[in-house]
């Protein structure tokens, strides 16, 4: 159910481009609080795959898809690299690192949804797992930073919520989806009535009489 | 093997109320620390439902119930917003939050037992996760808040303690009822010894002489 | 694969000694950071079994070992005991302390890489799974403690880096001992293809002339 909402292809590319921007944002804060290599490249797999990991252990898809994809795996290190070497000048284009965030927020919300609904969960749930998928991994970055996560804060509203409505619609077009045939006959139906009530006609072929 | 220990509707309830007293923990120390509406809602989540979902990851009884049963994740909700809009009045009922936060220590050290129990898991691996299941969440909240978990401060013996006597009480009655049929076997052979060395004898009806 | 890398019994007695190396690290920190007993014992848990029990749940091998062989579970306390009783005499063979924690770390990087290879993850995911369970329990301890993890801090080359190592041979290895056979022939072809160059001879019997 659901799967072909979006192509796989574009997909997994817009996966990596969230993978990607999250890592970032682990890679640069680990620069920030004067962690070495290893903290960089740490914090930055941590931050993008730590979502996706908790919602494969939730659902039952073991092992997670972070350790059978090595692109998933490889990503975060090209990430890391990048903010070793160029922070200073990634400090400057930070506005891009926060839309590459919000990419990777919108993907990984409405991609954590459609895998936790193809697993058989209902929507409420689905869309918490969604959320939490596109939430989990900077909560997880900030914990072990040594700060309270950012999406606790007051200024949290620019994150989890987006989070929270991508995924509800999500759920909502997967479940209206799964009614396509009733709905499509209520829709017919209706129309049929409504025309039956006003007269509705289809147009004639032109100067063709409709009587 | 010792489900039966409590009756399903009761057991039910009673998750429900401890979840509920957690989660009104959990939500009360987000206003505390000034977080906001999503804040408040993670807090209440993750503080009800974290020790469960540990729990049903280590025994692979995935997905978790808290992502299964709709009732184990909208009732955080319900204190979430309790202490949204009267957290002032809360405060001064704190006697009733701690009483029944620790109705809650003692539904889920009991149910974290048996359903460790129920999974096969030993006895004693069996009562740590129990209680592991009763103060996981705690941890997990008060580790988000920026806090080092109460558990390991002096004053947890008032917390961490009744955890592992209800866990090891469940335990040892799990045990024991396992062998009810060897246990009620030796007690009857040691009665009839016992009998025949001290001469006891069943007494007799009324007016009936034992001769 | 790569099961018999290491002799069973071994690996066991080495398994032990990591947890208990790693208990202790635990369980001192707790003593320093004023804890009670029961935080003492959690935080020796924690560390010792932290790693692997991440390690299990992401190859999907639930319920994890920690929570089905006893002496993992029971031989952290020992750990917890010792430091309750003797900390100030330990703190002296703090030394002792360091080198039993680096063969905790050299004996769970390989035995993560095995293990994970063994459930059929592909080599590099092997090797972040090994030094994740070698480092993972570190992790949790120092989060928990709140402290920020040592190994994101700049003196993390003695731990991280160590971890990677260990488990990039153990995964080298692997794939060398799946190649045995082609290894072997390529080998073989390759002396011979040199001996037919070079004219090489396998040596005559004592004064038997090659002519």
């Amino acid at each position: 159910m659901s799967t072909a909402i979006v192509n796989p292809l574009v997909q997994e590319v817009l996966d990596l481009i969230g993978i990607f921007a999250f890592a970032l944002s682990g890679a640069l804060l680990a620069v920030r609080k004067r962690f070495d290599a290893v903290g960089i490249a740490v914090l930055a797999e941590v931050t993008a795959l730590g979502g996706g990991v908790f919602r494969d252990l939730v659902i039952g898809a073991v092992p997670p898809v972070a350790f059978t994809d090595m692109q998933y795996f490889l990503t975060p290190f090209a990430a890391a690299a990048l903010a070793f070497f160029w922070h200073p000048r990634l400090a400057r284009i930070r506005r891009f690192v926060l839309l590459f965030d919000a990419v990777g927020l919108g993907v990984f919300c409405v991609a954590g949804t459609i895998k936790a609904l193809n697993h058989g969960l209902h929507p409420l749930p689905a869309i918490a797992l969604g959320a939490a998928t596109a939430i989990g991994g900077g909560a997880l970055r900030d914990v072990l930073a040594g700060d309270v996560p950012a999406l606790l804060h007051p200024e949290s509203e620019i994150y989890a919520v987006p989070a929270l409505v991508g995924s509800s619609l999500v759920a909502l077009l997967a479940v209206l989806h799964d009614l396509t045939p009733l709905t499509a006959a209520l829709a017919a139906l209706a129309v049929r009535l409504l025309a039956l009530r006003y007269g509705w006609r289809a147009p004639l072929a032109r100067g063709v009489s409709s009587r």
